[in-house]
């Protein structure tokens, strides 16, 4: 398709990695690790200025989305310890897919909640590529379709209140259109439907640890809505045609 | 009721504390600080000795249940660091009771995932006296009935592999009726109905964090089930009396 | 507001019905008798001639919208016995409204199943009105919260086939742009988000009844969504301004 | 199994119509006429007389215990017209079994309220050899496990109030452990877990129909615990042993 001359934005996880850890971590050699070298990573919060003309856009994966949203922020200011974090999230079951397997039939996921990927979930390459961090993330299945909550905790760089958090939080993002930064817990029924992602952050006196939620519609944000808005930035067009960041509700 | 020669087991939260403790996260004076030396905490796993025979019993909390029984081995073992500990959990709705408010009504909970009680859930009082730990804990409300899972995070305080941690779960709940060691992620819905918890262990390589996973039904072995459990050892009956290990599934 | 020179559309009962219906099952007097008169029923595939310029309009109910669009192309083509209809539905909850009651907290709702407002519920007098026929109602509670199907009983006033009842709703539907008649049972789920309809019908060649099968999403063409449809006609808009007939799937 | 002298409980439906029955519905010919003619009908209510050193037991189907239980009182008294009966009903997912299927991965259970079987699902036949009526069966699958609900309409053949009609319930299960006649709709969530039956009905003077309503769980009542119930009376052991008429509530 690149040769033909289209514009590619891939869903898939083939180009979010360099090849080498595309290898360790899926296990298998990379197919086309030239290809790699062009792709844009399509988070268009990080990637703004590079999407426009891109031939190839990596699209992010669910969790990484709301996980980099999340963690950025204070990545970039310096304000969190990148060794170390705790990534602990939750995903609805249209994450996995549509094709039926025993563990998705509506009788064992109805009323359930569980860990999956311990340890090795292959979205941990694709954050601690982005943040340049050491991350352990543990995912988990909700019983619900959509909707992905992330709950992550690091370590402040430097002293830090839940104020001087959410500060970070709202200069990285009040200007965006589809991140919303809250005082509240957000909810993933708020960003159902949507392309929004909802976030907080808390800095605990006790135990010193930063605390950052974020909330996404795995398949709004997690998937095709950020596809359609890195396209829009690809092409030109306006960046939320086709979109929305008032979701579903109830 | 105790002056009258009843034995009393108490599914609140008013014994379950040191009266300054209990002051401190609640807000208000203790009314009975006297009866709270007296009392015993109704963990059966933990106080099995010293049930027979008491006169007050404070069962523990749901997420306290859920939390000691996942980190108490890796403690008394002195295999972690019983400092900055993360635990991570979520329960089903009717952890929050019978009371009707508008965040319990079917549309609010249905298809949503969110954290609460940020920071200051009165539950981390139980779990930091029980384990003489200091620990960051984080509920999170799931659209479900019944069915809680923590998820907590610690530093090993000696190399340790996860054949090792869960050798040490092996060691602390294989000759209990109601506590299973298990390979793979728990489910809660495996133990929806029981009064069973069930409890894996992981430590991660790449980070150096141990992983505990600890699955209980909050209405079985978090509440009703354990406060059962813990009269059969008062009274001296059959300790699984009236209980099951096996819940109803699906 | 209408006296104001206000355009009204009202989601609530009060001019649906002539004022000595309302008493009887609504038990109280009607306030306004003369305005009753003046309103238009908004049901935009029954009067979209009536609507454009209307002052009042008197927006339907969900259960009778799913209804009288299943039955009505029956009725108007005197293919069905209008004497003992048989109406059985079932609603998600939202149907109920945010109110928060005992019966819509989440643990009583999720997982169960039940009929309400046996033999008396007040939509019944809707149905009857509009179609002009005795209909006995029975609505049920299913556990979600957007989406309501009505399964409709009726005899044939004349041979009719599986074949035949298709024909007479594909003529009466297949211009409009929210009602699509299909061949499969339809399912809540795919209209939910959408202002669409979805309708098939057998005959049961044993029986002899006619069975006419009608999902919407009770909160689009249900309630807002057919306002806005309406209020489209009202003013002159276009009539699928700010609606869809596709929605949130999955 | 018969022949090496083992009494068989058979959850299967092929021994619960006569062979030309059973080819009409099910497409094939019968594999062994010859036993149909010696297998009991396990619905213990009905048949507790003839359980008693069975060898071969067809136990019912769950639509038709539900249907069964709610209609037989009224056509052993003489008081239902037996052509033209009603029976919609609806049930958890968990009564299309344990295989997976596009249809019953959660994504498409979920939220989602739909028919399905339309005119020929196969329970039918069961219920019309057992009531000797004919009837149109019409089962809807509800986003939920477990769980089932009848809801039957009939013709009176005589003059009948609602109270009537709970009185013939309350003639034939007063002295049923595990039929219970309700005043108020049932849920299935009450049931849920045990082996009990909840059934109310009414007379509606408007229209003449005689409505009754039956909520059984499709897994207990509706399978397992109906075969352990005629299992029991098979073999002389008390009728309730093993079973309960309580379920899990919530």
């Amino acid at each position: 398709l690149i040769e033909a001359g289209k514009t590619v934005l891939d869903l898939g996880a083939d180009f979010r990695l360099a090849p080498e850890t595309y290898a360790q971590w899926y296990g298998v050699a990379h197919e086309a690790p030239a290809l790699c070298e062009t792709a844009i990573y399509g988070l268009v919060e990080r990637n703004r200025q590079e999407l426009p003309g891109a031939r190839l856009v990596a699209v992010p994966g669910c969790y990484p989305t709301a996980t980099i949203l999340a963690l950025a922020p204070f990545v970039d200011a310096g304000a969190i310890e990148v060794e170390g974090i705790i990534v602990d999230a939750a995903s609805g079951v249209s994450g996995a897919g549509r094709g039926i397997r025993d563990h998705l039939h509506f009788s064992e996921v109805d009323a359930s909640f569980s860990a999956y990927g311990l340890l090795d979930h292959r979205h941990t390459a694709e954050m601690e590529m982005e943040l340049g961090a050491t991350i352990l993330f543990t995912p988990h299945l909700a019983p619900m379709v959509r909707g992905m909550l992330v709950t992550a905790y690091g370590r402040p760089s430097k002293p830090m209140t839940s104020q001087d958090a959410l500060g970070i939080l709202h200069d990285a993002y009040d200007h965006e259109p589809f991140v919303l930064v809250v005082d509240e817990p957000p909810t993933t029924k708020a960003v159902t439907g949507s392309n929004a992602a909802m976030i907080t952050a808390r800095v605990d006196p006790r135990t010193g640890y930063l605390l950052v939620l974020s909330a996404i519609d795995n398949l709004g944000k997690g998937a095709s809505g950020q596809a359609v808005q890195a396209a829009n930035v690809v092409f030109g067009f306006q960046e939320s045609a086709g979109l929305s960041a008032i979701g579903v509700y109830p």
